[in-house]
């Protein structure tokens, strides 16, 4: 639930040794946006460091820092995911400590796995905050049909304490229905500022491998009260919420036999279901990823963004190189 | 006088390969406190990483960040304890750099083994700042009958240079009188403002050890000038001094054989001696540390705070897990 | 181009295993001003923790923070040089990420290994934002003859991303004209804050090695707009500037045989060229290094602040003990 597929300290780190593992992993970017006049920045999109590890056979810990100046509020350094786990039941892993909300696919993806560079802007907006402390449980690993979390957590996001008694409950859970076809379901109850206003969540998810192809979908719908400080996912910046509001996503990727990966993604969002016709978008992202190595990964995505009221001229242009450690 | 129990880089750690050492611990808790309404959060205590090692035969060492958001000014990662020391002569070891003012049993014991969650008020009120930059002398260890250390300090804490250009004087002396009983002092003479104003602070300690029973105890006084902005030790909040005040506390624990340590604390602490209504409050500490192994533990404290002048609803409950690395 | 002589992830650091190293330093520093009435403190000047590697054959990173509060704005932990190297055709590395301008000698020396305490008043006045984000040219090394870099950089510094579409352009050679002598130049091309308003930066600098004694110089004109938001070089405080202004220096440092190695230093600034009598101001530095082993360095310089209108009481006395790992 940190930002690794799997784990923090799997077997095959060699872990016997009980040494802190020094890893993280750094996205240098570079974007242009095709506004009037146009803008364009070399940044990094995430820079991450951290540590992981066992202590001893039933316990691990996972220790991360955010790095980069354009996640978070003030560009410093500062703890994102970090827990410890109690791992000796598989079907029954507890974890304590900060991580994401389990809800979701696309924010349960590790952030250097995602197959575009931004993940879906219903993610980003209504899984927020992504990242919270809590307590959870987890079962299951990427070889079981079966994959389940289930977490109770402050709701108000990382660097703030609770204001008050009451605490969110998320889940998602997965089965693998055939050899080729995943299916899941996410959702969140929770008091975003008060014991008394509450917010809703739920969310439903496909994940498809055809041999070389996978195509995956989700959608989110969300209503309630909504905490404004505690910010979008990785950076976003956060929009302002009608009292319902909804997105979904589909994608499909092709892995090439030259590690071309060509993606092409088709997302909505409609933060106020109500009112139609304003803040409502969608955006089509057309993209590859090269793999040089396991390691080092480019990431070239065109964002097509459509407003359908009124047009602005957006459209982003985003090339990223991120090295693993 | 870092973090940590011993000097930084012993030969425990195998240091002849001169490597840096990654350490650190995180320090995950869930507080709960008896208010009405009553208020309830995950956080974290303390989030530390870092690095010591060695440099060469009578060099060594030791560089850490706080992460923890909720210690520290602004929330992100920064440099806490960190310094070189020359340590070729045992009774002589000099060190330059940032770390604790020498000054308390309790602020002198390690972060991570701590017997309550929090260290006591007066520690946290009048040995502030409880971190600060200097250089200092240090003699003995833990297997020796004297311990010392004087130090020269800002007088000012962490992340600001000193605005005087006087130094505070900070120093502290334990002797083993017998094999069960350890007595020591403290003293701290210091500008935390200005050339002209002073602060004078004093302190006696001692420590019992009878076979699994441990009982220690230590009385602080403290009067003079004060510096408001140097914040209380380990995110406490500072309150308003008056010209003198003192505190003390007393702590028994006892090591069973389950590797559970119950544990009592009293504690007094009063602000302002001159002002005795206001501001005076005492606290008991009931509770247990849970060693599931040397870098698992388990902590538990309920906090019974006693205000003799108005009563509060401030009781608390604490729990921690602690992961080292 | 990071704080390190070398690239990243040479092979004396047996990179074959492809971990990441764990690398840094920390300079503790105790300056006294002799101004009236005087000013003193104990502080850190750098404070900097990190990783690099290799990521399989062509690849290398380099990943560094910055804690020292005293260097940027915050006074908390930042990512400062952070870059993915493409380093197959050593004629030809390409880094994406964050580092240093490629500007000047005495900005290009390891923060490190720099003969006096503080950089020229210059190099942190007029070679500013010092670092940045770009993509980068690199070619030759410390043992060719030729050595180059060039760079498209924001040119808005650390933190912030770029707010204008054109880039600056940033570029430094040297060649060794002789076994004792190296000349180069350096110029930078830019757009400080605008599209519109452009900087120039031109610098020239000379080396020479004789046995011993070394002798290094540079002279930096510029001209144009700047970014007063942009910092000084380490944490100087940025002045105001004309709209010509130059500065220069000569450095003399002889290496003796008891590892002590003095060194001389005579500078000038002028942030205004068209007007002489404000803002001008000289300084001679003398000092000594005495290099305790490779690891440990001991620096103690005076500054002779000479303001030639009228003059001010701010010499200083700096010294520092600095440790790598």
């Amino acid at each position: 639930q940190g930002c690794e597929g799997d784990m923090p300290g799997a077997s095959s780190d060699s872990l016997n040794a009980n040494k802190p593992i020094l890893f993280g992993y750094l996205q240098s970017q570079y974007d242009y946006t095709f506004s009037d006049p146009g803008e364009s920045t070399f940044a990094f999109k995430r820079a991450r460091i951290g540590v992981r590890g066992r202590a001893y056979d039933d316990f691990s810990y996972y220790f991360m820092l955010e790095t980069s100046p354009f996640i978070g509020s003030s560009g410093d350094a500062y703890i994102m995911d970090a827990f410890i786990t109690y791992d000796k039941y598989s079907w029954a892993k507890i974890s304590l400590g900060s991580y994401k909300q389990p809800f979701s696919l696309e924010v349960a993806t590790p952030c250097h796995s995602l197959v575009t560079i931004d993940r879906s802007i219903v993610a980003d907006q209504l899984v927020a905050p992504q990242r919270d402390f809590g307590i959870g449980l987890f079962g299951g690993n990427q070889y079981t049909k079966l994959n389940y979390a289930l977490a109770l957590m402050n709701g108000r996001g990382l660097g703030v304490v609770d204001n008050n008694t009451n605490k969110d409950i998320v889940g998602r859970a997965t089965y693998k229905v055939t050899n080729f076809l995943t299916l899941g379901g996410s959702f969140r109850y929770g008091y975003p500022n008060t014991n008394n206003t509450t917010r809703s969540t739920f969310g439903g998810e496909f994940a498809v491998v055809l041999n070389n192809l996978k195509v995956q979908g989700e959608y989110i719908y969300d209503e309630g009260d909504y905490n404004r400080a505690a910010g979008g996912g990785c950076g976003a910046t956060p929009v302002e919420l009608g009292e319902k509001r909804d997105g979904a996503y589909i994608m499909a990727s092709y892995d090439t036999k030259w590690n071309v990966q060509p993606v092409f993604k088709y997302e909505y969002f409609d933060p106020n279901i109500d009112v139609k016709k304003i803040g409502y978008q969608e955006m089509m992202t057309l993209g590859f990823n090269y793999f040089v190595n396991d390691k080092i990964r480019l990431q070239v995505n065109y964002q097509a963004h459509i407003e359908t009221h009124i047009n602005v001229d957006n459209d982003m242009f985003l090339a990223q190189v991120q090295v693993k450690f």
